[in-house]
Parts: C-alpha cells; sequence; structure tokens
C-alpha cells in the first residue's frame, strides 16, 4: 500500500495490526527518511531480536496510529517450538524487560489482568497466563519471613468478556484497581499481526496501556493510565491474522507485482491503480462473503502454542516481579 | 449427637452443613418442642417438597448456627435424573421463588456472581451457572423496543477463588458492586450438605447472604447486605459431604444404636458416652489420615449432574429477572 | 482457474476443498456443457438447499478428483445460527437422507465413528458429535421389552489422531470392525471448504467412504468399504478454509478481472497469464511465510457453532437409527 | 473385620481394595503366621517405601482375592506434592521397575492403553498418560538414524468406557491387538484404596493384567495375557476410597475400640459382635441412602494432582520403553 492509498484507506479498507514494529513498517513504506518523532533500535541475535520503538510526540503518534510511549518487541520463531533451553533465555530477557518498563518497587502491589474470551482458543492467552501467575497477595503477613522477602504482593485477574459478562471490561477493571489500589497493573492480551509469519513468533510490550479492539474479540475499553490512574504495562502476542488483511495484503502484493511490470504512465497503469482504490474492497467482501469481519487465520497447532506462550510469558512475570523466585524455583512449584 | 456433646462439638469437630434445613435437624434432635425463633412450613408434592425456614430472632439464629432471614430449600430426587418435563415444572417454580425473594424492580440492574473454583468439578456450579446467565447490561439501548421490554440489564460475573486470584472473593465483588451500582446481587455457590441423600437433590434459595467457608472451598468473604449494600440473595446446590462429616455420622449412627440396646445407668452405658467425647475427634483423623479436612464425598456422575443443575438454575435466573424472556426462547437461545 | 492452469497445478498448488459441490465447481468452470458422468439436482427451499451429486462414471470421478458415488450437500446459513425451531426441521431432513444412503436393517449393528483431533477445534467435530450418540449395544438383551423395540445396536467410538495415538486411524477402525462385525460405519469429520461463506453452513453426506487428508488434519487413512468391508456413509462439515487457497483464488480473482479489463492478444495480456503460472506459488509462499501449509481461515465463534453443528449431526444420527426415537425423547435424555 | 467375618463378608459387604498391599492387610489381619503363597519385600527408605508382592500359588491367589503375580508398590506422600527434584528421583526409580517387570525387546512394539472416563476427574488418570505418552510407532522408517536408534515403536489409544462407547473395553483392545500385534500391553486405570492416606500417595504395577470393576467406573473387561495373547503391565494409582468401605472401616474401627474396652465373654460383648454381622451392612445403606455403591471420597484438590501423577507416570514410561530418552529430552518436548 503506498502512502496516497494509506490516506484514503480509512474510507474502505484498513489494514489490521497491533503491532508497533508493522505500523513502522506501513508507516514508512514509501520513505527511507526517519519517520519524524519516532526511534527505532533493533538488537539482532542468533535467535532472536529484540526492536525497541519510541513513539515520542503527537505527530509520531498520529503517523503511526498508536499512542506515545516505548514497545518492546521480542521476536524469535522459538517462541512457537518446543525448545526448552532457549524458551529458557528467552524469559530471562523477557523478565528483564518487564522490570524495565515496571520499575516496581520493593512493596508494591501489582496486579496482573488476562483479557480475551477463554472460551475462543487464540483469544485465550491472557486468562491462560493468570492460571500460571504466583499470586501471593492473599498470602502477606502469613509466610515465613525467608519466603516473605522473595516474593512481592500480586494478585491475578481474568475479567471475561462483555460479551459473557455483560459489562465493559474496563469497568470490571476499574472496579478492582479503585478497590485494591495496586501500583501497577500489567494487562496480558491476544493480538492480530498483519504478516502471519508473525504469528505466535513475536512478543509485544509497552507502557502504553492497551489499546481497544485487539486480537480475535472486540473489546472498547482503554486501559491505561489516564483511565485507571496507575502505570499499565501491555503485553500481547499476535495470534491470528484477520482474514480480511491477508486478503488485501495478497491484493497489495499482485498489483505491485503488475505495476512494477508495467510502463508508468501507461493507461494500464492508471488501471491498475484506480482498480485498487475502487473495487478492493468489495473484492474482499465478495471473497470472504458474510462473515468478513469475522474470519481469522491461524495455525493449526495453535492450542499448543498458545499454551507454551502463556507459559513463557507468565513465567517472566512471576521471575520479574517476585525479587527471589527463579525459573526453577517455578519449575518446581508449577510441575 | 445429643444436646450436651453438641456444645461441646465446636471445640472437637463439627458437623459441616450449608443447609438450613439440616441446622435445624441437628437444632432441633433432641426436643420436640418446636425451635423458638424458627417458622417452617413444608408443602409436600409427588415429585418434590419445598420447605421455608424462617430464622425470626437472635436466639433462633444462635441455635441454628445461621443468620436471621429466610430459607427456601426445594427437594427432589428428579434435580439428578434426565427429565426434562419435569425440570422443566422446577425450573417454573424455582423462578418464583426467586422472583418472591428478589422482589427486582422493572428497571433495576442486577448482578449475578458464581462463586467457587472451576477447577474442581463440584466447586464449579457458580461458574457453570454464570456461562448460562442470558447478560444484557452491555445492550442496554442498543436493542430493538421489542427485545428491550422483554429484558432487564443483568450483569454475570465469576470472580475466581482466593488461590487462583490472591483477592479475597468479597473484595473483587465489592469492587464491582461499587462501580456497577447494582439493585441486587444473586451469589451462586456449591455447599456442603450434612445426609449424602441430599447430594446433588436439593437447591436453597435465602435472602441472608452467603456465609463464608461453604462447598469444598475455603473462602472466607461474607456477601451480604452489611458489607456490600445491596440486598443479596443466595442460591446453592449441596454437591458434596464432608467426608470427616460422614465418619462422624457414622460413628453417631453405630453409638446410638449400642445406646439403644444398652441399659440406661450401666458402666458400659457410660463407656459409650465417655468414648464418643474423649475420643471420636481422634479416631476421624486417624481414620482419613492427613488429608482430614481435606476429603468429601461425591457421587462418580458429578460432573453431568453438575452441568444438568446449573442449566437449572440459570434458567430459573433468567425467567426470574427478564420480564418477557420464557424457557421457550431460552431452549431456542441455548441450543 | 482456468483449465490450462488446473492440468498443472499439481506441480505448484491446488485448490483445497472436500465439498463435491465445490469440486463440481472448479471442473465445470469453463465450460456450459453438463459434467459427462456426473448427474447433479438442486432442491432450492427458503430456508435451506439440498444438491445431489452423484458421480457415475471412472471419467465423471478423474474430473472431480473424487470417488464415484453419491453426495447429499445440505446447505444453510441457519446451521450457523441459534434457530432451534429451523435446526428442528433440519434435523428432520438430514436424518431421511442419512436413512437413504444407509438403509439399515432392523437389527444391524451399526458403529459410527468420530475421526479428528479434539485438541485443534475446528478438527473437533467427529469426537464431539461422538460424545452425543446414544449408545445401545452394550444393552442388548437388558432393556426393557418396550425400549428394545425401540432402538437398534449402535457403538460409537472416537479413534484419535495418528500423531497422538502412533497408529494410522485406518487401522485402529479396521481392528474395531473385524472384531465387532458391524453391518454398516458411519464416519464423521471436519472438513475444508474453498469458499469461506460455506464454513459452518453445510453438511456433506455421502456413501463413497471417506478420502484421505480431510479437514485441518493430515490423515492419511482410506476408510471405505474395500478397506473395511462393509458400506461406509461420511458426514462432514467445513469448518475452515486453507489460508493458501484463499490466497490463491484472491490472486485469481484479482486476476481475472483484470484479464476481463486488458485487451486480448495485447502484451501485457500475455504478462498477466505468465505471471500467474510462474510466480502464484511463489507469492503464496511468501504472503504466508513459513507456516504456508499449515494455516487456515475459520470464524472466531468456532468453538460455539461446533458444538452446535455437533448436537445436530449427532441427533440427525440418533433419529435415523433408531427406530423408535424421537428429537423429543432425546432432548429428555440429552438436557 | 475378624476372620469370621470376613468368610460372610461376600453377602453382605466388602471391602474396597484395587491394592494388593491392601488386600494382604486385610488376609493377613488376625495371623502373625506368614500368608501362605504370598512373598513380600519391603524397602523403606526416606521420601518413599517400595513394597513387592508376590502371589506365588493359587491358595495365596485365594486369599488375597487377586491374581497370581508379581505387584510393585510405590508409596510416597511425594507424589501428592509439588517437588520436581523428588519426583525426578521417583520417576528414574518407576522406569526401572517397568522395565525389570516388561523385559522390552530392542525392537518391540509396545502399546499404552489409558482405561477409565475422561469425563470423571479421577478415572481420567489413564486418558490423561496417553496424552503424554511419546508415540513413535507411525515415524518408524522416517526419522534420522540417530533418533531411530533412541526410541521404539509405540503407541497409545483411550478406548473410552461402555457407557460412552457401547463396546466392552476389552473387546475394543483386543480389535487393536489382534490387527497392531504389539508385543506387549501396558495399561494405565485409576484404582480404588481401602485407606484414604492411600488416596494419590501410591503408584501399584504388576505383571497380572488388570482386574475387573476397577477405580471409580464399572468396567467389567479383563485385560491379560489369557485374553489377549500378550504379555500385560498394569500400572494404577487410587485415586478415590469408595464411600461404603470409608464407613464400613470406620464401623469397624469404632467396634474394635468398644470391644477392647469391654470383657470378654459379657453379654454386652456378644451384642457387638451380632450387630456387626446382622445390621452393618444395612446402616451403610441407611447412611450413604440411594447412593450407596456410586459414591466416592476424593480430595478436592484431584484435578491438579492427578494431572501431576500422569506427568510422572507417562514419564516413567517414556524413559522405560525409548532406550535412548532422557527426562531431560521429556521436558525440552513436552514443555
Amino acid at each position: 500500500m503506498n502512502e496516497k492509498d494509506e490516506k484514503k484507506a480509512p474510507q474502505t479498507f484498513s489494514v489490521r495490526t497491533d503491532l508497533a514494529i508493522e505500523a513502522r513498517e506501513l508507516a514508512q513504506k514509501d520513505t527511507t527518511d526517519t519517520l519524524e518523532g519516532v526511534a527505532v533500535e533493533t538488537d539482532e541475535q542468533a535467535d532472536y531480536s529484540l526492536t525497541h520503538v519510541h513513539i515520542l510526540s503527537p505527530e509520531g503518534s498520529a503517523r503511526m496510529g498508536k499512542p506515545m510511549g516505548h514497545y518492546i518487541t521480542l521476536e524469535s520463531e522459538k517462541l512457537k517450538e518446543n525448545d526448552a533451553d532457549c524458551h529458557e533465555k528467552l524469559i530471562g530477557l523477557l523478565a528483564e524487560q518487564i522490570r524495565s518498563l515496571a520499575k516496581p518497587k520493593r512493596e508494591d502491589c501489582i496486579l496482573v489482568i488476562g483479557l480475551g474470551n477463554w472460551n475462543i482458543t487464540p483469544d485465550a492467552l491472557g486468562p491462560k497466563v493468570i492460571s500460571k501467575i504466583l499470586v501471593t497477595r492473599h498470602l502477606s503477613g502469613t509466610l515465613p519471613a525467608e519466603i516473605e522477602k522473595a516474593v512481592r504482593p500480586v494478585a491475578a485477574v481474568s475479567p471475561g468478556v462483555m460479551g459473557i459478562t455483560g459489562i465493559e471490561t474496563g469497568e470490571i477493571v476499574k472496579g478492582i484497581v479503585d478497590k485494591l489500589h495496586p501500583s501497577l497493573l500489567i494487562a496480558i492480551d491476544a493480538l492480530a499481526a498483519r504478516r502471519s509469519n508473525r504469528i505466535n513468533a513475536a512478543i509485544q510490550m509497552s507502557d502504553t496501556g492497551v489499546a481497544p479492539g485487539a486480537g480475535v474479540g472486540n473489546r472498547r475499553m482503554l486501559l491505561d493510565e489516564a483511565h485507571l490512574g496507575i502505570p499499565v504495562i501491555a503485553i500481547g502476542v499476535p495470534t491470528v491474522v484477520d482474514a480480511a488483511t491477508l486478503v488485501n495484503d495478497t491484493m497489495d502484493c499482485i498489483l505491485e507485482e503488475m505495476i512494477r511490470q508495467t510502463e508508468k504512465g501507461t493507461a494500464f497503469y492508471e488501471t491498475l491503480a484506480d482498480l485498487e482504490q475502487e473495487e478492493k474492497y468489495q473484492m474482499i467482501a465478495e471473497i470472504l462473503g458474510p462473515y468478513t469481519g469475522n474470519l481469522f487465520v491461524t495455525p493449526k497447532e495453535v492450542d499448543a502454542v498458545v499454551d507454551r506462550l502463556a507459559n513463557i510469558i507468565a513465567n517472566s512475570i512471576n521471575i520479574a516481579l517476585h525479587p527471589g523466585i527463579t525459573l526453577e524455583d517455578i519449575n518446581k512449584y508449577a510441575w
């Protein structure tokens, strides 16, 4: 999609992505200049890459379509695989990043929230993480001194989705926050990627809160510091690609190929651009049928992979939050 | 157990029951007088019986070990069985009783809470009911006028248990109530009966709130009007008998039989009474081993029966709360 | 895809569909002639359509890429919806079709097999149907005469998939068939459609056995009369579209549009055709990334819809097989 | 229970246990002589004990109420706990015992069967083990030589229970065995203990096959070498105590206490013995009500503990059967 289209796209079809690294790819497509108001650093390693995207100004935010703040994305094909040694390394790395975003003070109570619908496999990441969080808030004062020193007060809730509860998720979370007064919220959610090779192969952490409508579900809440009064760290994994986005990108891909092969300025060159703008959205609707906005693309082993990702994220959080807990302790505990 | 023992029992072992009708059996055991401060009416029918227990005074409450208020118990062997026609009748009856306790006004928003741990089958009744409640609060204002008239705003949440969340259930519920301001809370919970023939064969409704420590779990919250500021209707089903209660009752049963066969005033008659008081608790601990307080008795088909009971209770609530919804509508909806 | 491509397709990419009605659409695309060796009748009704495809000759079979035999497809948007009244009608219709294919004799024992992986939601249709089949084979001789008359001996097994058992599904089924000697096998399976508007909106029944590689899984067994020695009725629902098929069809769709707009014989017209043949497969691989063959498209409510479809199919089978059982009996039983 | 009662017990009530070590306690109760035809050795360690019971003669078998053969029981409170280090040790120990019973030859194919009903938590042990078995039979010939050397052909099936399939479990297993010709069957099942302190704290392995009616279910199959034509190793864990057995043992316990306190030869001493024989069974029925044979005792955390036990058993089998697989490999694989 070129820049001109991008501006018109909202009228017809907009590419769906919850990842800052993909928003940046889209925003920067037609320019080799750096994107104003957006700073990016990438650390490439053999097994993984770690990208920091900083959205620094309102202009950057508008260009990216995402709130100002710090986005960290770990990408690794190993996340999908059964490789305990590599996962152990990634858990350590993630714990470090979570700690750098959260900067938790020693006695602070932290609330972890698992967003999403536990009945829809690729949306169940949040609730699955919650079931593996080492909760300790209720034990405060009852633990032996040695263990008391090793843990901080942590609570964890899966509030469900509006279709199940009849309540905006943001209202439930606000109610619990106002009652418990934690000093930080960590929200876990399943996301939608634009590119299918990122499905289950990336973990995004940010200090910007959770933007509405993420992942598979249709959630409208906005969980951020402005709404809740406490900092919010969001952690998410793209578990799906929106089917309409896939179809749209397929069209773009073939059109670009043709444009590449067509002489600029010819009548046909114009036809190609015109076709794209006038008829693309209608074609998507035709191809996907009545389900359109509701179809997603996911790998068949999504159940097993989401379980594994929930383990990785929960353990990263457990290690990041509890000062004296190691992965070895957790494996013993969680076995 | 005779009255003298009863008074001493708390030091050693106390019979565990969450049912008002069983509390009354225990309280009244040695007297043919009516129990002061407690009024009871029973309506016996072919397929079911319906018992109203009113605890009317602080004395009655102390004798019963339960808060003052109105307890309604439906007993029917049919609750355990696969008999749709009979269940339809019982759903109508329950809906009527719930309405009589709740006295809901037309536009009131009502919050339904499913207590208990979804990971422990006989404790999962509450969460299972929640998944079948017709929630409508989030649709307010978006429905066609005709449907808008048929439903009231209803929300439904399963807050989880403290071991999972690190938060007292009462705190979560209070947080949500303070945010949503419903006019009534309905709390569903699994209970413990004293008698195994009442397992899955009774439904108790009351206007007294939920007393701590019900059912399988170890929950300490108190969900009542004093704590939450709104009326609380509790609905529960005994899904287990505490194993220590079963062992204790077995001992009582055999001791009573022997006392019946022994001449009063003989040395052996005294031995029997002494044995009971001195050694019963120790015997229970010996028989049940290290698990003691943690073992329960439940029928093997508990999973299927709890599903069926959750359906009955959810549909009773759906019909009781929504003015224009019938069981036929629900079957169509829920199929 | 035009005919020329079709012939080359196996080298590069072949459209994936398990539906006879879609195989016929593909086979007939470029001709208005009737397809030789293939007879088709369609009965269009307000709520549904019923299509009979008869593959009558080896030529027809080769053109269709499917074994000779009788394929019946019920299509209805209502299958996805919560409409008990309409489902009741469709269950009656399906039961009739199953009976017409199965022609079961009064005392015959019939074995129902649920194919697919219960851990992968859109592949779990078969196992879910099995859990709702009214099995009676083990009760033979122990039932009251009146009930004995109403039922026939039915057994039901979910053999799992090879990745779970280490055994070809066909071997397990053959072992059970050789031991039980049923007179008919009914196999239930999740299928892949080509068109996303057919997802969860069609039920295909056939007397041809189950062809390999259906649905989400990679199963290689062939369950048919030649292999098992008894007739095999296959019943399936398309629950997914293969993502590569969706991408391929999207490309075709846009290329066709362009070819329509381009003058025949021009250089660019040739470019379009060349592009299609040379680069399409590579583009698919590029767009879908390393997951390619493994990604599927499915609606987010797939869990709930598959449960509903399993109910419809199981009840159709229950009514078709048991001479004296009605839907009313089943609702009572299964409630 | 004294010996005289034991002989009469079958008419009235018989203690339910699937454990050889408990059968021996019952058989030997009133004698200090060694039990003829039964040899017992126990190895007591800090964390566990390992008991070998050899039933050597038909007389021993009759006294024990169990088939002749070798029974190995590992007892450890640690089995219930979250102690990965200790579990690792016990897995090694169990793998060794399984190997000593199975004596598997290098290329033999081995079939693992998970008995029990996956819908009933304490009966789901077998199916849960199956889902964690490293199956390899279908990979034979497709693996790299190095891995091929590390594994043997293993297949694994959960046949379900008769109420679900309509087929005797023994028939399904026989059908699969006759088709696959494995050289050994390993059958996993949930058992019933007599003593509640053994619940989830013991693992019994034997070379005698699986006796009918084990655990929670009512299964009548007999899976042994005589029926199947191949050796059968049974592995089981007591996950429940039959409630009637608990009540009966409670009665015995209190009666014994009284008999101890009563002078032999007095009229009351006789009363006690008479009571026991004439009325015990009726009392059990009275106490347990209509559910009698159907109630079991189980700890509330049964779901989590059964998951953990399934892990321990599956990994013991994986290590015992595959010559080149270690626990480290499995943790990597299964993570």
